[in-house]
C-alpha cells in the first residue's frame, strides 16, 4: 500500500500539519523506520530516536513539543489514530469459514455461519458457536459450551463444559476458562475435595491473554464483565468478578469470591485475597498485596497495599532510616552528656 | 432431584433445628438463592445477604449467630457437610469408557478396566493407564508413563516421558508435569545445559491446577507427596518434593531441591529459594519471599519472609516512621534549645 | 555402562584423585548414590549425607574440603565435569525422524532433512522446519512460521503466525511465541485493540521454559538473544529484548518495550516496568520489583528495586525500627525530664 499523508490523516482521523502529498508505504517503530514510513511518537523518551531516523512523517499528541520539520498528525489519542492507520496497513484476515477435517464436531453441536473450526479442534456434545467465530488449531470444548458471535479463539484454548462466551471474546493461546475453583475441606487428617458445580461467564468484547486461567464456581458463576481485558499469565479465582472496562496486567492473581469494579487498572503481579471489593475506577500498583476493600477511585500499592501517597511517603520514609538511626545514636549521646552536664553544673 | 430437609441433614451428616418438612431442590450461593434452595453461611460477612433472600434452608457452624428463625443444619464442618449435599445434588457424571477413534494410542500401551481415553489424545511408546481413568481430549503423554487407577486428566494436560501418577490424581486443563529443571552452567561464556534425566512421581490424591508445571528432577525424582493440593500457575523446581496434605495456591513458585514438609500452607504468589527446607505443618504468607529453612509448625510472611508476628510489628512499626521522622526532628530541636539554656544558665 | 573411574575422569575433563580402577555403573544425587555410582559435590550443604552413603565416587570442586578417603574427580567447573559425565550415561534419543499420519502438514511447508513432526501437529500454510528438529505431539504453528535446525518442541507448544525460531532452539510444554501484546487505548468509555502486526525473533541456542508467554510485537520484533535461558511460566511483553546469555527464571514478568542486556541474571517472580533498559551483566533479586533503568554490572532487590546493598541496609535498618521506636520514648521522656530539671535548677 502506498498513499499520501493527507489520505493517513483522514484514516487517522487527525490534524495534518505539514506536507500532505508526502508517500507513506508502510508503519514502524521510530526505532526501525525508514524512508517511506509513518511513525507514531507519544512517549518524550523516544523523541532523541528521531535525529537519526529517516522516517517521513510521525503521528503525535497535541502536548507533543518537536524540534523537527517533518509531517506530523496531531491527534488528540495518537494511540487510537495509530490503530486506525496500523488496521489500513495490516487490514484482519480471519481463516475461510469451514470446518477442518481433523476437527472432532459432534452432530449434537451447533455452528453459526462463516464459523471457521481448525485442525484437531474437539468440540463436547451440545456445543453452540455463533456467526463468524474463529476456533483455531487444538482448541478444546467440554460439552454444553456456548461461544457467541465474531469470537476469536487461539490456539491450544480450553474451555471446560458449560461455560459461556459472549460475542466479539478473544482468547489467547493456551487460555483455561472453566476449570475447577481451589476448594477443599480438611476433614480427618486429608483435604476433601468441594465438587465446583458453578460456570463461568465472559461477557461481549473481553480478551484474556496467554496460559492465563479462568476458575469456575463453586455454584453460580465467575464472570468477567463486558469490555474487561486480561493479560497473560493472569489467576482468576472462582465466584470472582472482572467489572466492565477493567484492566488487569500480566501474572496478576485473584483468590476466590472477590470482587473488582468496573474500569479497575491492576498492574502486573498484583495479588489479592479472597472475600474482597475493589471499587470502580481503583488503580492497583503492580506487585501490590491487596488485602482489604479498596474503595472506589483509589490507587493502592505495596505490600501490605495502602493508598499510594501513604505508601510513597513510607517508602520515602524507610530510605531515610539508615541516616535516622545514626543521628538518634548521635542524639542519645547529646542528651547523656546534656545529663552529666546539668547534675555536674546545677 | 427434591428432597425434605430432614433428608438432607442426614446426607450432610448434621444436626436439623427447625422445620424438616420444607421441600429442598437445589443449592446455591446465598446471594443467588431462591425459594426451595438450601444455601451456606460460614463467614459471618455474609449473613448481611439473609435479609433479601428467599432462601429455605442454610447449613451453618455452631458458633455462627443467627437473628433468623429459618430451618438450618448446624454441622462441625460445614464445608464437608455442604459438600456432600453439593455432591448429591450433582453426581459426578464420568465420561464413556473407550478410546475415541482420533486417539493415538500405540499397541505397546496398556489400559486399565473402564478407562476413556479422549478425542485427540495422544501417548507414547510403552504407557500404563490403570482402571478407571480420564484422559480428555488433547491430553500428550510421553513414553513409558505411568497412570494410576481413577486419574482424571482434563485437556491439554501434557506428561513428559516416564513420569508416574498414583491413584486418584486430578490434572487440570494445561498442567504439565516432568518439563526440564531449569539447570545450566556457563562455560565459555555460554550456557551449557545439564540433562535432566531424573523424573517426577505425584503421590495418590494429589491435585494439580491449570497451566501449573512440574519440573523433572536432573537425577532421581521431584515428588509430589500423597494428598497435596496445588492451585493454578504454580511452578515447582526440579529435585523439590511437596509434603503430604500440603496446600499451595495460585501462582507460587519453588525453586530447585527444595523440600517442603507435611500439611504445610502457602499462600498466593510466595517464592522460594532453592536448597532450603519448610518443617510440616509451616505457613506461608501470600507473596512471602522465603529464603531460608522455616521451622515446623511456624507462620511467616513478607520478604524476606520472617516469623509473621515479627513481619506485622515491623509493618506497624513502618506506619509510625513518618511520624517518628517529625518528633525526632522536634526533639533535636529540643535538645539543641536545651544546651543553648544549660550553656547559657550554669 | 560400567565404566572404570579413570575412564570418568576423561569423560569429565578433571583430575582423578584417588583409585581409578573403580568401576562406575552409574550418577546419582548424594541422596540416593548406592554403591557403583558417581555423585556431585559442589554444595558444603550437601557433605553430610557423605557420612552414610555407600557412593563410590564424587566429582568435586576443588576448593571443597572433604574429610573422606573416597576417590574423586577434582574440576573447575564440576557442574559441566557433571554434565559430560551424565550426558555419557544418559544418551539423548531423539524420535524417528518423520511425519506421523495424523500430524497436518500442508504441501505448502517446506521440511529440511531428518525432521519429526509427531502426533496431533498442526503446520500453517509455507511454514518451514530446518534440518534434524523435532516437534512433539500437539505443537500448533500459525502460517509462515520458521524454525532453524535442531529445534527440539516439546508437546502443545504453539506458535503464532510469522515468528521466526533459529536453530537448536528448545521450548519447553505449553510455550506460546507471538501472542499479542497487550495494547488497548481507551476511546469513548472503552478500551479498543491496538492490533499487533509484528512478530517474535528467537535466536540460536536459547531454551525456553514450560507455560512461558512471549507476546508479539506491536510493529517489529520482540526479540529474544543468541543463548538466552527462560524458566518455567515468564511473560515477556511486546517490544521487549532478551540480551545474550540472559538468565531469567521462573515467573517472572517484563512488561513491554523494556530491554535487558546481555549476560544478565534474573532472580524467581522479578517484575519489570515497560519502557527501560536493563544494562549487561546486571542481576535483578528474586521478587524485585524494577521500575527503573539498571546500570550495567549493578545488583538490584527489594520493593522498589534498589542497589542490593542499600537494600540489605534498608532491611537491617527496618529490623532495628521497633527497638529505635522503644527507645525514642524514652528518649523523649529523658529530655522531657531534663528540662523540669533546668528549669527548676536554673
Amino acid at each position: 500500500m502506498n498513499l499520501p499523508l493527507s489520505k493517513i490523516a483522514e484514516i487517522a482521523g487527525g490534524r495534518l500539519v505539514g506536507d500532505g502529498s508526502v508517500m507513506i508505504r508502510g508503519v514502524a517503530r521510530i526505532e526501525d523506520a525508514g524512508e517511506g514510513d509513518l511513525s507514531f511518537l507519544a512517549n518524550a523518551k523516544y523523541v532523541r530516536h528521531l535525529q537519526k531516523s529517516p522516517v517521513s512523517a510521525l503521528i503525535v499528541p497535541a502536548n507533543l513539543k518537536l524540534d523537527s520539520d517533518l509531517p506530523v498528525i496531531v491527534a488528540e489519542n495518537p494511540y487510537f489514530a495509530f490503530m486506525k492507520v496500523v488496521s489500513a496497513f495490516y487490514p484482519a484476515k480471519p481463516p475461510e469459514p469451514g470446518v477442518h477435517p481433523t476437527a472432532v464436531v459432534p452432530d449434537s453441536v451447533t455452528l453459526g455461519k462463516d464459523v471457521s473450526i481448525g485442525a484437531l479442534v474437539s468440540l463436547g456434545e451440545n456445543c453452540q458457536v455463533g456467526d463468524g467465530s474463529v476456533l483455531m488449531a487444538g482448541v478444546v470444548a467440554g460439552h454444553d459450551v456456548r461461544i457467541g458471535k465474531a469470537c476469536l479463539l487461539y490456539p491450544n484454548v480450553s474451555l471446560r463444559e458449560g461455560v459461556r462466551l459472549g460475542d466479539r471474546v478473544v482468547l489467547h493461546n493456551g487460555v483455561v476458562v472453566g476449570s475447577d475453583g481451589f476448594g477443599f475441606t480438611m476433614e480427618g487428617g486429608k483435604y476433601v475435595k468441594i465438587p465446583q458445580v458453578g460456570t463461568v461467564v465472559i461477557e461481549d468484547d473481553v480478551e484474556i491473554g496467554a496460559n492465563t486461567a479462568i476458575d469456575r464456581s463453586l455454584l453460580g458463576e465467575t464472570r468477567i464483565l463486558q469490555g474487561a481485558k486480561i493479560d497473560n499469565l493472569v489467576q482468576i479465582g472462582h465466584n470472582c468478578t472482572v467489572g466492565r472496562h477493567t484492566v488487569i496486567s500480566g501474572q496478576a492473581g485473584v483468590s476466590g469470591s472477590t470482587h473488582i469494579g468496573d474500569y479497575v487498572r491492576i498492574g502486573g503481579q498484583a495479588g489479592f485475597a479472597g472475600h474482597i471489593k475493589i471499587g470502580d475506577r481503583a488503580a492497583v500498583g503492580a506487585q501490590a498485596g491487596v488485602s482489604k476493600d479498596v474503595p472506589e477511585g483509589t490507587m493502592v500499592s505495596g505490600y501490605p497495599a495502602k493508598p499510594h501517597r501513604e505508601e510513597l511517603r513510607m517508602e520515602a520514609a524507610v530510605r531515610q532510616l539508615p541516616q535516622l538511626l545514626k543521628e538518634f545514636k548521635a542524639l542519645q549521646e547529646k542528651v547523656r552528656e546534656l545529663e552529666e552536664k546539668l547534675r555536674k553544673s546545677c
